[in-house]
């Protein structure tokens, strides 16, 4: 009787095909990013504010996975390449999506892609995308209370930022009190306090990008 | 040979359960809604907040799609009686789980049962849990391009929220911009902007409650 081969694990299976993705990132020599947050977090406004900042000695690419090319099309207007997987109301990227989307950008001409996850806190921390870093947003007005209830997405994240600070007061934000719940579950997690309304913060977390791009760009570094 | 039974989609399995759960809701005479947002929303703040403005009038139980009893807890404290759906990180409530949550709650002692569900703009707009409404919450500092970037959730709501709206000249928000896309999805839909802050908006929202509240107390009406 012929054998019936059988995938015995569908996310064994999307860490196989993340695994052939940094291949193609390390080759390219680029840093990948995989930004993940709530709706309304502010993955597009970090991204916008960043390629404003780097794009005159970094080549950035952009990678989004949405239903509409809203944002998209404000990322394209600053001349950035852009590919638009769409998730056709889909909750999360997974590596199918982004191995499927890399053709459509010259890989070789980038030395930064991000990539825009779906707006979840839950589905998307499953899916691991090829990327070196995990990077999640969280933002002030969400609560102190989300790595408490999103646990998940925080264990994973490599870096975190906290954006929407100019609303810390305002809100009555406990920076000490989400700290302690993200340091219980991801110890010494890379973090960065910003506000891309008032640029406080965004600094520091350009001087890390800069230096992980510079890493990745010599291959020396193959793995966060 | 035996015929094997086959079903066919698990939302029709989920339909059917739902239909089920109507049921038991319309013969205890209450009230029930199913509140979904974003993470951080503010599904629990309007719950709180309204709570404390009908609880000497109405009966009111809660059941919580969560990881952990944080919200619950606070409602706990103001007297309400209180059900946990453990979701060990699922992305959504379904009517499974929430049949299985039902003996937990004397339903014949309640007018309204409000479910929360996870804190999530996507995967709950797929799973009809038998309640009489589906309430969505937006919230202001989320953006006003929700309901173009989430167009399943806005559809499928039957009443929307749109808290924060203390916040509505800092973040810059177009409420019209925001109307008109829930307009394309859901003509006519119930809207109440609000703020749990500040309680503007609050009271149109609680004399929509008590009207729903009285129509299905007294049986005549069974699906909205």
């Amino acid at each position: 009787m012929p054998e019936i081969p059988i995938v015995e694990n569908i996310l064994d299976a999307n860490d196989q095909l993340a695994a052939r993705i940094r291949i193609e990132f390390d080759s390219a020599g680029l840093l990948a990013l995989n930004l993940m947050a709530s709706p309304g977090g502010g993955k597009t406004s970090v991204i916008l504010k960043t390629i404003e900042a780097l794009k005159d000695d970094v080549r950035i690419g952009v990678i989004d996975g949405d239903v509409v090319p809203l944002d998209l099309e404000k990322i394209a207007e600053m001349g950035i390449p852009v590919s638009l997987i769409n998730t056709g109301g889909n909750c999360h990227l997974d590596a199918n999506m982004v191995y499927s989307a890399l053709p459509s950008l010259d890989l070789n001409a980038l030395d930064l892609l991000i990539i825009e996850n779906v707006g979840n806190l839950i589905c998307p921390a499953a899916f691991s995308l090829g990327v070196h870093y995990d990077v999640v947003i969280a933002s002030v007005p969400e609560g102190d209370d989300k790595p408490y209830k999103y646990p998940a997405m925080f264990k994973g994240a490599d870096v975190l930022l906290l954006n929407k600070m100019d609303l810390e007061d305002y809100m009555g934000f406990r920076v000490d009190y989400f700290r302690h719940g993200v340091e219980v579950l991801n110890p010494g997690l890379t973090f960065f306090p910003i506000s891309c309304r008032t640029g406080d913060g965004f600094d520091a977390w350009l001087d890390w990008l800069r230096t992980a791009i510079k890493a990745y760009s010599n291959g020396q570094e193959t793995t966060p």
